[in-house]
């Protein structure tokens, strides 16, 4: 265990030292840093994809599951769609430096906010090797220094990407030790990552929700986390029923093991005898499995098949093609609901009335609130964040989508000419 | 032990109640019961002062030192002083329902961030009163609810202020529970506090090193706290001499108690014998007393009273009418002491020199960096936030002065007309 410690304090402190410099380094250099990523990305796919070879070789034998397979396998086009995500933040406004608040004092003080990077970002990552490159390429650009830990599996392919990312930025100019990856595998190794509050500044979990938990329970340095979505769509009576139907397919079926996808579907009951066949047909047809309410079932159950919805039903993130249904009498209820079971990610109204839009908005307390689209929106990308961070259910420093804005602090400025304090 | 825990779960959940409908309160009422408070802390000044006098004989009877005392003490000039910071709260513009980064995408949403309150903020502080009136009309203003557990010692004067607050504000419409006073002085009731991370999103401490300490460590909620400030005020080389004794003077005399105050002065060799003597004896007429490293004492011990440094008073943070003082031979050299001995709040330069100024604003990691300016500036009221929440010396989510703004979070707002992700 020892050397694996060892291993990582001398690689934080490095990252340390040229988080320093990284700070005060030009746009262009970063921006080069990124492209020379990218071109690095498909040039050099042959060493990348070799070592995905071996992690996935490895994985199939042990037994992994075909979805986590598919999560770890890279390939020539994964590479490429990897690459131009890095064009992407290259060509994103770089955050350091931006000033806001400005304003000169009536005693002459001219006084600023301005953005400056964190520091050091830890990154605690599960299977997925892509995590190697948003995470480092957000923090290059972003001007942190960042120490990157992926899982066991994906090994060789992460320690690959990363050598790639190290050798490409370092040679259009980012500071030696900016972005370091540690080889050690050793599980307890974490815990001692955590605790490092003195040289990591901010620690980024990204995985399923038992990392993310263990990492915020036991990190002494601020986490940001990627939440679990409980999502709602909830038409109202007065909805525009095809949207609501465009909108519910999209929201569930386009990706539905994702953060963002529809977990329920409220409907009121003014329209719910017409809407719910609209919805079910097409959900069925996609092989979604529909859990209903006692309402709902009435209305479905002759023609569909569908099963009754438990109490776990209700705030449950499926991440798969399951669906719960409920028909409720009102706004208000449905908003209660959602106050009850939704987990704060992004939750969505369905109406053609003003008043009951501008209501949902005002009082849905979610990172993301919707009228008329589907939840599969929230995603940095589609915000035009660039590659994101991850989607953030706290409230606190960074809410929904994070991108290069939310790995940066600030630090006010202050320009005087001799004032004192009277 | 349980009817304190009762109280505190009962009270914790009518904040939560509250909380729901001061999100959406309109300005005006807030404003009418910032006004009603200001206007209620001088009408009713004689239940305030009575309940603060039992607390201030106590204390003495028990030993309070001068210090202490004065801070626990009230006078009808200081809830004056209090109603007046009151009325700037409510003349600051609301941050809430601010709406920023608003744009239309290109498939047509219309996406904002949109500022929100927190929902339920706990203050845990000691023995000041005026905590209790600074911290729940900012945090009315800022649309939180607010649980508020003060200094044992200042139990009944904070129970006082907090009943005028309470009936001031319920008077002008704001719902009941928005402010709730914790009457129990349980010690280890803080501790349960610190584990409610499903009511109270935000805990605030206000106080001494070892509370600040104990809520960072045992809160699982966020912490907005204010931290140690050790203070540098660096006199370059090409400093204009006059400005560099006005502002290190300022910087130390003026209110030497806070954590703004100067500790350590730099001096740059060139010119520390003629600036040392300078500042040394304004220093002396003020009973500064000045620990100086080698050379400053070479300087200065033939004619002032000085003492030898120690190591210890490097990054010390004295909140006394004492100095560090140090000779450096560069700017680098300065940078690499701050860095080294800083606690990231305030740090200055004196300097004529364009590029020195430059550099240090940038190279310097604090809350706030200053040119030709006195330290003491770092206050939320001279920012222009009005009242603050304190002086944060972390990177995350606030740094610097704290006020309304930091109080708040974001939620975004997507307003679509049947968009689906393709």
């Amino acid at each position: 265990m020892q050397p694996a410690i060892d291993e990582l304090k001398e690689k934080a402190r490095a990252a340390k030292e040229a988080s320093r410099r990284l700070a005060h380094l030009p746009t262009e250099v970063k921006n080069e840093a990124l492209l020379n990523i990218a071109e690095s990305l498909t040039s050099r796919e042959g060493e990348v994809l070799d070592a995905n070879r071996l992690d996935c070789e490895e994985a199939k034998a042990g037994g992994m599951g075909e979805a986590m397979l598919d999560r770890l396998l890279l390939t020539s086009a994964r590479l490429q769609a990897m690459a131009q995500d890095v064009r992407t933040v290259a060509s994103l406004p770089d955050p350091v430096g931006e000033t806001f608040d400005a304003r000169v004092l009536p005693n002459g003080l001219h006084i600023e906010r301005r953005r400056v990077p964190l520091g050091v970002i830890g990154a605690i990552y599960e299977s997925r090797p892509n995590v190697t490159v948003d995470i480092s390429t957000l923090c290059l650009k972003s001007g942190n220094a960042v120490i990157l830990r992926g899982g066991k599996e994906a090994l060789r392919s992460n320690a690959a990407l990363a050598k790639v990312i190290k050798e490409a930025a370092e040679a259009a100019g980012v500071p030696q030790g900016a972005v370091q990856f540690i080889e050690s595998t050793e599980r307890a190794l974490v815990n001692h990552m955590l605790k490092m509050k003195e040289t990591i500044d901010l620690i980024i979990p990204r995985g399923g929700e038992e990392l993310v938990e263990m990492v915020t329970e036991n990190a002494t340095m601020p986490v940001l986390a990627s939440g679990v979505g409980v999502c709602h769509t909830y038409v109202d009576s007065s909805a525009d029923l095809e949207k609501a139907v465009a909108i519910a397919y999209n929201a569930k079926v386009q990706r539905p093991t994702v953060c963002n996808a529809l977990d329920a579907l409220l409907v009121h009951s003014d329209i719910a005898e017409h809407y719910l066949p609209l919805i079910a047909k097409e959900w069925a047809k996609a092989g979604v499995e529909m859990h209903c309410d006692e309402r709902a079932l009435k209305i479905l159950f002759s023609n569909f098949k569908v099963a009754s919805a438990s109490e776990e039903d209700w705030g449950k993130e499926f991440l798969a093609l399951i669906a719960a249904i409920k028909v409720v009498d009102s706004l208000d209820e449905a908003l209660e609901h959602i106050e009850r079971y939704g987990s704060g990610h992004s939750e969505a109204i369905i109406t053609e009335d003003y008043s009951a839009a501008m209501r949902f908005l005002e009082e849905v307390d979610a990172a993301c609130v919707y009228v008329n689209a589907s939840t599969r929106f929230t995603d940095g990308g589609q915000f035009g964040l660039g590659a994101e961070v991850g989607i953030s259910t706290q409230k606190f420093h960074a809410r929904g989508p994070m991108g290069l804005k939310e790995l940066t602090t600030y630090k006010w400025v202050i320009m005087g000419s001799g004032q004192v304090r009277p």
